[in-house]
C-alpha cells in the first residue's frame, strides 16, 4: 500500500509527498499528525492500493525542505510556480510600460545601443548618435564593469555616468547602465533611465530589495546558471517591494560549448511568456562574444518573440579597452537595424 | 627562463607546447631530442624570456596525448581544426547537393515533417498528404525508434519503411527516417531518401563509416553533449569515405536548464557555416519537447540562417504513441508554414 | 476551482496530470472521459478549490507524452522510477556476482588495470604483469577504439583481443574490453570476461539488447550527458532480456569546466547505490584526463561507496597512440594501490 | 603561408594570435604595425609555410579581447594564468594559517559544523556543544540567507550573529557565518571569525574587494557556473588588497543531472591544489542537497585532499526553518566524525 499526500497551501502553492512503498504505517502517521499539528486541514483520502490523501495548509507552517528530511519520504514534488507578481496566471495580458515616453512590451520592440564601457566623452557620444540615427531607442553604456581579473579595467565609476548624461542630453536616447552595489544607487536613480542588474548580480538579493523600492526601470540579465525560475524570482523580489516595472534579459547560459563565450537560449523567450507577463530582452553580444554572431541571433531573437534588443556597439572595437570582440561597427549596426525592420513588421512591431 | 614549442605537421595540424617554467633544463632537452627523433624538424628558435622552439612533423608520429603525460609540459594548445573534408578553409562556397530532384542548401529552404512514430497506413498517409499541402518538402516518420525505456514503444521496424513508401508514392514526398544499426543498413539504402542519424548515435562510429560508403544522404543530429566541433567530425568521418551528402541538424543540447527537454542552441547555426560548408538544419520539436515553442522556435532558426527544418506533426497528437506533447497539429503546421514563406522571403530563401 | 488527476499503473508506475487552472469545465470532462475510455477506473475524488481525482490503469494504454500534449494540460509529473529488474526497491540487497572465480561487488573491491589500447604483444604482456604483481584483479585494453577524428588511431581490433588473450593466459588475469558494435559479439562473447559498452554506446540500444541475451557480465559506461536515471534505464535494457550481471561505471559527465576533460561525478555512487543494487565502479583515468589526478579519484571513489575502479596504466605513458596523458606509469600505479588497501581495510572491503 | 603572433607579456601573460589562413598579407601587416605602435617588441619571425611572430609587451596596452575582434585573426590563445597572488607558482609551498590558535591548511584537517540557519539561542548552543563534543574545529550558522524565493525565511540578521556569539562564548568553536553585503561589513569583522562568501556572491566584486582590506579570514564558495580558474580569480580580488588568508569551499556546480541538487566537483581539490597555493575545503550538505550523501561525500572529500569540510548538522532537522533535507542528525554527524579521524590518519592529517 503506498501512500502520498497532496498538500494545498492557502496561498495556492501545491505539493505532492510521495512517501516510501517500505515505509512502516507508524511512521506515516506520525508525519500525517505532524502535518496536521501544523495546522493542516486533511481533505480527502481513499483508495485501492495507493491512498492519496489531501490537505489544505498555510505556506508558512510547512517548508518543502524539512518535509524532505523525513527518512520516509521519498520525494517531494511541488505542483506549482512559486512567484506571484511575475505569474502571468494572476495578470494574463503582457506587462506594456513607459520609460521616458518610450513604450516597452506589447508592439514595442526597442532597441538598447552602445559601447560595452564607457571610456571618453568623444566615444560615447559618437556611438550615441550613430546609433541614433541607425534608430536605436536607449543608449547603453558600461560605468561600473564587473570583471573576473581585478587587474582588468574597472570602468569609469561615477565619472562614467556623467559621461552618458552629456550623450543623452546631445541626442535625446535615455540610458541603460549597470548597478553592481547598493551604494551608487542613489546616483543611478538619479541619473539613469533604466537600471541594469548584470548575470553575477543576479541573485544579489540585498540589491534587488534595494530596486524594488526606487521608482526607475529594472533590467535583470539572467545568470549563467540562472534556471529560468529561478530568473523570474529574481524579478519577484524586485516586484514584491512595489517596483513594477521589470525586463528580463537573456544573455547566454553557461553549457559545456565553448565556442561561443555562453549558450544563448532562445528558447527562454516563449518559456519566460508563457509562465510571466513581463517583457524579455535578448543580449546577442555578450552570449556570443563574436561580433559576427549578433546579426542572426538579433534576427532570430525578434522571430522567437523577443520585445526588444542590448546590442554593443563600439567605434573602433580594436581600440576597445572591454569586449572589443563582440561589439558592432556603426555600418553593421546600420545595416542589422534596415533587416531587424522587415522582421518587426512581419510580427506586427513597431522599432524605436 | 620559459620555454614552448609550436609545432607545424605536414597535414596542417598545429599545436603549441608550453612547457613548465620550472622544468630543468635538461628535461626540456630531452623532451626537444624525443620529438626529433620521430622525425620532427627544428624551424626557428629564439627569446628574451620565452623560447619559442618551432617544429614541423607528420601527424602520425605525434600525438598530443602523448605530449601532455610528459611531466614537463604545462599545457598542450591545438591551433587549428581536425577535420577538413567538412572544413570551409578548404571548400570555401557553401554544400549544396540534391535529393530526388530537390535542391538542399544555397537559397533552398527545406522543410522536414511528419509523425514521430509512423504508426498505421492510414496515420503516414493522412500526416503525408496535409504537410504537403502546406509545402513540406520531405516526409519524416520514424520505424526504429531510440527509447530511453526498455518498456516503451520501440517503433514498427522494416514495417514502418513499407508504410513510409506507400506514403511517398502517395504524394512523392522524399522519405527521411532515423537508422539505428548497420543490420538494416541494405533496407535503408534502398528504401528511405535522406539517412537520419539520431542524436543518441552521432559517435556510432562504425556506423557512420558505413554510410560514407553508401550512395544517399546522411542527417547528422546533434549529440546531447557533442561540441560543434565533435559534431563536424561526425560528419568527418562519413566523407572520408566518400559521401559528400551530408547534412547536420541542431536538435538541442542538454544543460542545467529543465522548463525545456533540451537547450536549443541557434547560435551553432552561424558557428557551424564559419568551419564548414555544409547544410544546417533545426529540429524545433525534439529540442524543446513541446508543441507550442515550435512556431518561436523554427521561426528563429530561419532568421539565424538555417537551411531548413525537422518538424513533428501528427493528426492527433493525444493518441500518438510516442513523444505527443511536441507534435503541431496539421492545422497549425499551416499556419508556421505561411508565416515562414514571409521570412524567408526576407532571407532570399525559397521553401519548398 | 484547480484539477488534479492521480494515475495509478498496474505495473507500478504513477502520474499525476496538472490541469490548467484556467481550463474550460467541459475540456476537463473531455479529458477525464478519454481516460476513462482508455480503461482506467475512477478511483476517488474531491475537495475544496482543488480536485484530485484517482485513476487506476495500464501503462499500454496512457503515455506521458500524449497526456502532456493536451492544451489543457500544465504539467505531467511522474512519480516512480521507470526501471524494475534494476531497481532496488524489488531487490533489496546488493547485487554480487562472480566473474572467473572472482567476486563483484559486496565486500568485493576489484580494480581493472591496464593500456588503454593494445598495442603490441610486448606491451599488453608486460603491463599485465607489473598490474597483477600490484594487485588488480582484471586487465582492460582497448581493441576497438571510439575516436573522435577518423584520422586518429582505431585500435588493432580482433588482432587485439589476441593479444589481450596471450596476456591472460600469462597472468590470469581475465579479460575487460570495450565493443563498438555487434557484428563483433561472437567473438566478444567467446574472448573476453567482462564486456565493456563505451560512454559513446551507451544509448546504443540494439547493442544493449543483443548483450542481454548473451551469457557475459557487461559494464556499461555512464554517458557523457546521461542523467543517473538514463544510465540505469540502460541497464534495464540488458537485465530485461534476461543478463543480469551488469556492472555501472562512472567515467565523468559533461559540464562546463573544462580544467579537467570531463566532471567525474562522485555523488553518482551513492545516488545509485540507493536506487539500484547494482555494483558500481569508477573510472578515474578518462574522467579527468590527467595522470596526476588518478590517484586523489581513486582514493575519493573508494571512500564514496565504488564498488571497483578501472585504472589506465602504462609502461611508457610518452609513447602510447591514445591518451597517454592520463596514465599512470607501473610504479605510480604500485603506490596507488597500497594506499587503497589501507582505504579498504577501513571501509571493511577486500581488494584483489 | 599562416602567421601567428606569440606575446609575451611583461607581467608574464603569455598569448598566441592566430590569423587566417586567407587574410591579405597588407591586414597582416596592419596588425603588426597596431601591435608595434602600442609598444611591443618583435622578438623573433621565421618559417617555412608558417610564420610565428614573438611580441614582447605590456599587459595594460593590450586587451586579448580586442585583438579578437580584429576580422583578420582566427583565434587568440591565453597560455598563462591570469592570477599571481594566488598562483602556486610564485608560491610553491601550501599556504597554512591560524585562526585563532586554529591551524588551517598543511596537516590540519578542520571541520566546520552547525545548522544552516541561526534559528534561536537555544538551537544554536545545543548543536554548538554536541559538534564540539564530536570533534569540530568551527561553528557555522547563517544568519543572512541568501534565499531564491522572496516569500522564504531571510535569516535573523544581526540577531543570528548575536546567537552566533553566544555559542562561541559557551564552547570557545571560532564562527563561521555568511555575509551578502558590504552595509554589514563592520559587524561581521568584529563579530565573526572566518567570513564566509556565499557561492552566489562569489562574482561580487565590490564586496570581494572590501573584504580584502580587513583583516579577517573569507572563505570564498565557488560559484555554480564557475570555472575554477574564475574561482581562484575572486580569491585574487581579495589578497590583491592584502588579504592573504583565503580559503577556497566547493558546494557543487550546476548541471543537467538533477537528483542530487548540484553535482559535487571533487577534481576540483587536485586541480585547485596544482594551480594554486590556497587550502580547500568541500561543502558536502549543500552540494548534494540529501542528508544520507553527506558521509561519502565527505569522506571522499578527505580522500581527495581536501583541507576541511563544512556541514550542516540540525538538532531536528524536520523542524528547520532551511534546508532541513540536507542536514546531519547530532548522532549522525559523531559517527561521521569516528570514520574521518580513520581517514585523516591514513593521510598523515590531524583533525580539530
Amino acid at each position: 500500500m503506498r501512500v502520498s499526500f497532496f498538500i494545498t497551501m492557502k496561498e495556492g502553492k501545491e505539493m505532492i509527498v510521495v512517501v516510501r512503498a517500505d515505509a512502516p504505517q507508524s511512521e506515516v502517521e506520525k508525519l500525517k499528525e505532524n502535518l496536521i499539528k501544523r495546522g493542516m486541514e486533511i481533505n480527502f483520502s481513499k483508495g485501492v492500493d495507493h491512498i492519496v490523501m489531501g490537505l489544505i495548509g498555510d505556506t508558512r507552517s510547512v517548508d518543502l525542505d524539512s518535509i524532505a528530511s523525513n527518512e520516509i519520504v521519498e520525494k517531494v514534488l511541488r505542483v506549482q510556480e512559486p512567484y506571484k507578481k511575475a505569474n502571468r496566471l494572476f495578470h494574463p495580458e503582457d506587462s506594456v510600460f513607459e520609460v521616458d515616453g518610450r513604450k516597452i512590451g506589447g508592439s514595442a520592440f526597442s532597441v538598447i545601443a552602445g559601447p560595452c564601457s564607457v571610456e571618453s566623452e568623444e566615444q560615447v557620444i559618437s556611438v550615441a548618435k550613430s546609433v541614433k540615427a541607425s534608430g536605436a531607442s536607449f543608449l547603453r553604456g558600461g560605468a561600473f564593469k564587473p570583471r573576473t581579473s581585478p587587474y582588468s579595467f574597472q570602468g569609469m565609476g561615477l565619472d562614467g555616468l556623467e559621461l552618458l548624461k552629456l550623450a543623452r542630453k546631445e541626442t535625446g536616447l535615455p540610458i541603460v547602465s549597470e548597478i553592481m552595489s547598493t551604494d551608487v544607487l542613489d546616483a543611478f536613480v538619479e541619473d539613469v533611465d533604466i537600471i541594469q542588474v548584470g548575470a553575477r548580480s543576479m541573485q544579489n538579493f540585498v540589491l534587488l530589495k534595494e530596486l524594488g523600492k526606487c521608482n526607475k526601470p529594472v533590467m535583470i540579465k539572467r545568470g549563467l546558471a540562472a534556471t529560468i525560475e529561478e530568473w523570474i524570482m529574481s524579478a519577484e523580489y524586485v516586484m514584491k517591494e512595489g517596483n513594477d516595472r521589470v525586463i528580463l534579459c537573456e544573455r547566454g547560459i553557461r553549457t559545456f560549448e565553448t565556442f561561443t563565450r555562453n549558450t544563448l537560449d532562445l528558447s527562454a523567450i516563449p518559456a519566460v511568456k508563457k509562465k510571466s507577463h513581463l517583457p524579455v530582452f535578448v543580449d546577442p553580444s555578450h552570449s556570443t562574444g563574436m561580433w559576427w554572431m549578433v546579426e542572426p541571433m538579433a534576427k532570430a531573437a525578434l522571430a522567437a518573440g523577443a520585445d526588444g534588443l542590448m546590442i554593443e556597439v563600439h567605434n573602433s572595437p580594436e581600440d576597445a579597452l572591454c569586449d572589443g570582440a563582440q561589439s558592432l561597427k556603426p555600418e553593421k549596426f546600420d545595416q542589422l537595424m534596415k533587416v531587424l525592420k522587415k522582421y518587426a513588421q512581419i510580427e506586427g512591431k513597431v522599432i524605436g
